[in-house]
């Protein structure tokens, strides 16, 4: 692009606008034509349970997006690990005949856990139309016949309606729709899907290795997470990493009568509320040693980058219901940026209903380390097992044996889930992230925002220490879908979104700047 | 007793003595010949699920309970409360004719709540057999033909097998017994089986005023809780008083991914455990101010019960695997003669494989509170209400409003479930407190232990409010019966010996010293 004349800059530059343009006109085109035949697709899609470790329906989900993509004709395959029975990656690919650059299109398939008696109304695999959010009063409204025209602002309720069969959805109909307009895209295509991202990823890295050659790309274009809480299209140029540690503590072997053997036998509720409680202060500021040391500072682009964000912390509070945030007045932007030490659950007996004037004999809480550029999360987690231990416990990998429990007052089973990675951020100036951003800001009329951090993780840190490639991840659903929790959903105008999205994506040109 | 002569008193004393031992003899010679008859009809009743608040269930464990007292001629009635659909107490009596006392018989045929889930092998309302504890590895046998001998260390698994079908089972059979043998009651016998015990016995007041008249006597002997650890018979004189109290604190409105927003949404399980943590020292001694103000001092005749009760500490500590026991080196048996907060439960999202990712919105804490003489519950709770508003929280009855989120960082929802009731203590010297102990006396070759209190509850303290009668507690069960919680069983002998036990007190006689 140096090289060029300004007036030939200009000219390709009014070219490119009204090529990209026109690709987002005849992609809503095609979408409005098709909007029933979508829907269908994908409440298809979302009626497979999907939760990685029930082996035998992931394989189903996989087998529909085979035959998603063989009615494409992206020759699909599974890409197998080397462990056994371990869910596969779905691969597809569309060449470009004289395409200089090849990306690769990665979503997850997967969703998380969920207990099914949690939702509200409606169930994680039996997707449902409501009419808003059913936070707000949404209504669930009959499944619209094909004559019938969809609400953009309908919500789809099921397990991941966001997280992220949207990403599968709207990477697959970005190509119907370019396929059925005519336009080609401008780069080599190639699609991964993944299969137990919510369970950590935990063998992407032997998926990648087996299959190098075949995953050979220039970038990888993520779409997972939601756009900006103001509603803004986003470009995320890292992720955190993430880990998650279990803790157990224990009381007496027997579940006791809280009468009979309360004030005397040991109580594993109260031992691990002080224990969690030693954790962090009343701000949410972690108190374990040595927390925040290894994080990288934020460098001037980034910081630029969190300035220019639109201010939502004010109206983010006020409709979460949040009379103060944790951090001390800082913004989330810039705490999110931070390391983390999150309480995901606590269990110990039975509260409501089922409880009991027990005392419990174990209590369990699951925790999940957020990591930052400079952080290695198996050196967060020795520091967390390291504060254990000065709280005076035993710290074990497995249940006690009976020798120690004789010989400990408290013991702590400390342990991390398989599955960790740090956290990894892409430099917001390489030609693909600014093509990126020209594409992504192409389909939308608000200024899109750009981010040098996703709060959420991805295992991306992964696919770049495997296959030496940057990623970049463009989101596309609301904000307020509910991930990782029940009640999960899509604003359906988002998923039409994405489509334009991914379209661009497909057909982004060099930058222009 | 005071105005004859010696020679008389030694007679009369040898007399009892002999017709106390005949009675025993003649009562296991029964029990023994009908042994599979006895295990097959509690069986039946241990069938029927019994938690309280299943209406439709506990009416059919009284319409059963019903059906046996008929099959015995104990002119049974369903004694209703003045509110509608509440369970009923079942009743029935016996009346012997020139009998100068009148004793109720008292035991409860409901059951605590259970997740039939958490049970290991065996399901709550299907009774079955173990060879031994499970917990020392026994297995489950076939259950026993009519021409099969039953073993009495054999363990019976199901809700209420102990706590407190064991109840209703020993006192109609010890009848039986007595019937069946010829042997005339020296008291006339009222029995009253109670259907919500465990759910608080929130309207057993209503009841016992509604039949007033009916339930007049002397006397109200209870069957329910364990025998001693050492395995010794015991007699109680008192309970403590129970009340529980829910306590559940409050984040954001939605369930949120705690990449996005960890670190800046405040996390409820966190604001739960410091709230916990404050309440008691890591020794476990309530840090609430006031707790134990109220405890009357116990008296002489109850120190030297204590005293003289076997020393099972350190038994006991080994069995459970209790490194260290809370209360700083004070004993089981002080301790219980203690008011005591304890923590039944805590739930804040979920642990395991269910754990997501997420900040939970609430957590909750089930607790209860253990009361001694002295202690009122309504002022316990309001002791506990005041410690939670001075760890800054605004304290509600019901979920918080928008308006309350919006303006109290810091919000706990402190709730008093119904149902609570008063510590209650027996004068140990009453004369039927005398005979009570002469009687269970005469079944054991060893010692008795007398109890001034017992550590569980039981509504004794409205009983005497309302009836204006002493009440004394006689249990049976085997203190490792895994009450309240999951795996709760009988040990055969102990049935066996409560039969004895109450065929002894509805013989028993005014005592000889």
């Amino acid at each position: 692009m140096t090289r060029r004349t300004p007036l030939i800059l200009i000219a390709s530059l009014l070219l490119c606008h009204a090529a990209a343009a026109q690709t987002v006109n005849s992609v809503r085109e095609y979408r409005r034509a098709n909007e029933h035949r979508i829907f269908s697709e994908f409440v298809q899609l979302l009626s497979l349970p999907n939760v990685a470790s029930d082996r035998e329906n992931i394989r189903r989900n996989a087998a529909k997006i085979v035959e998603m993509m063989n009615a494409r004709g992206l020759k699909p395959q599974l890409l197998e690990a080397a462990t056994a029975n371990v869910p596969p990656a779905v691969y597809g690919e569309w060449k470009v005949p004289g395409a200089a650059r090849t990306v690769v299109f990665y979503a997850h398939y997967d969703g998380q856990p969920t207990d099914p008696a949690k939702w509200t109304g409606t169930r994680p695999w039996e997707p449902t139309l409501r009419d808003a959010p059913f936070e707000t009063g949404g209504k669930i409204l009959p499944m619209p016949a094909a004559s019938d025209s969809v609400n953009p602002e309908w919500r789809l309720y099921a397990r991941s309606s966001s997280d992220d069969k949207a990403g599968v959805m709207a990477i697959l109909t970005a190509f119907d729709a370019l396929k059925a307009k005519g336009i080609t895209p401008t780069v080599n295509l190639k699609f991964f899907f993944e299969g137990e991202e919510e369970a950590g990823s935990p063998h992407i890295v032997e998926i990648m290795s087996r299959h190098r050659e075949l995953l050979a790309a220039d970038a990888w274009i993520v779409c997972d997470g939601p756009v900006h809480q103001s509603g803004r299209k986003q470009v995320v140029f890292g992720v955190r990493g993430d880990t998650n540690v279990d803790v157990t503590v224990y009381g007496a072997k027997r579940p006791l009568h809280s009468g009979h053997y309360g004030n005397w036998s040991p109580n594993p509720a109260l031992i691990l509320v002080k224990l969690l409680a030693s954790m962090k202060d009343d701000a949410g500021r972690v108190a374990i040693p040595g927390w925040y040391d290894d994080a990288e500072p934020l460098g001037a682009a980034e910081r630029r980058a969190i300035a220019d964000a639109p201010a939502y912390d004010e109206q983010l509070r006020k409709e979460l219901g949040i009379a103060r945030p944790e951090g001390g007045g800082k913004s989330l932007l810039e705490l999110i940026n931070q390391p983390s030490l999150n309480i995901n659950g606590i269990t110990s007996a039975e509260t409501g209903a089922l409880s009991r004037n027990v005392i419990p004999t174990t209590a369990t809480a699951a925790l999940d380390l957020r990591l930052v550029k400079g952080n290695d999360y198996r050196r967060q987690v020795a520091r967390l097992t390291e504060h254990v231990k000065r709280q005076g416990f035993h710290v074990v990998d497995r249940d006690p044996t009976d020798a120690e429990r004789a010989a400990h007052p408290l013991i702590a089973k400390v342990t991390n889930r398989p599955g960790g990675y740090n956290a990894e951020r892409t430099p917001m100036d390489l030609p693909v992230s600014l093509s990126v951003v020209e594409a992504v800001q192409a389909t939308s009329e608000q200024k899109i925002v750009r981010m040098p951090t996703l709060g959420g993780s991805l295992p991306l840190s992964l696919i770049r220490e495997t296959l030496n490639v940057p990623t970049i991840t463009v989101p596309i659903a609301n904000y307020d879908n509910n991930q990782h929790a029940e009640n999960e959903n899509i604003r359906l105008q988002n998923l039409w979104d994405g489509i334009d999205t991914y379209a661009a994506l497909m057909t982004m040109r060099p930058p222009t700047k």
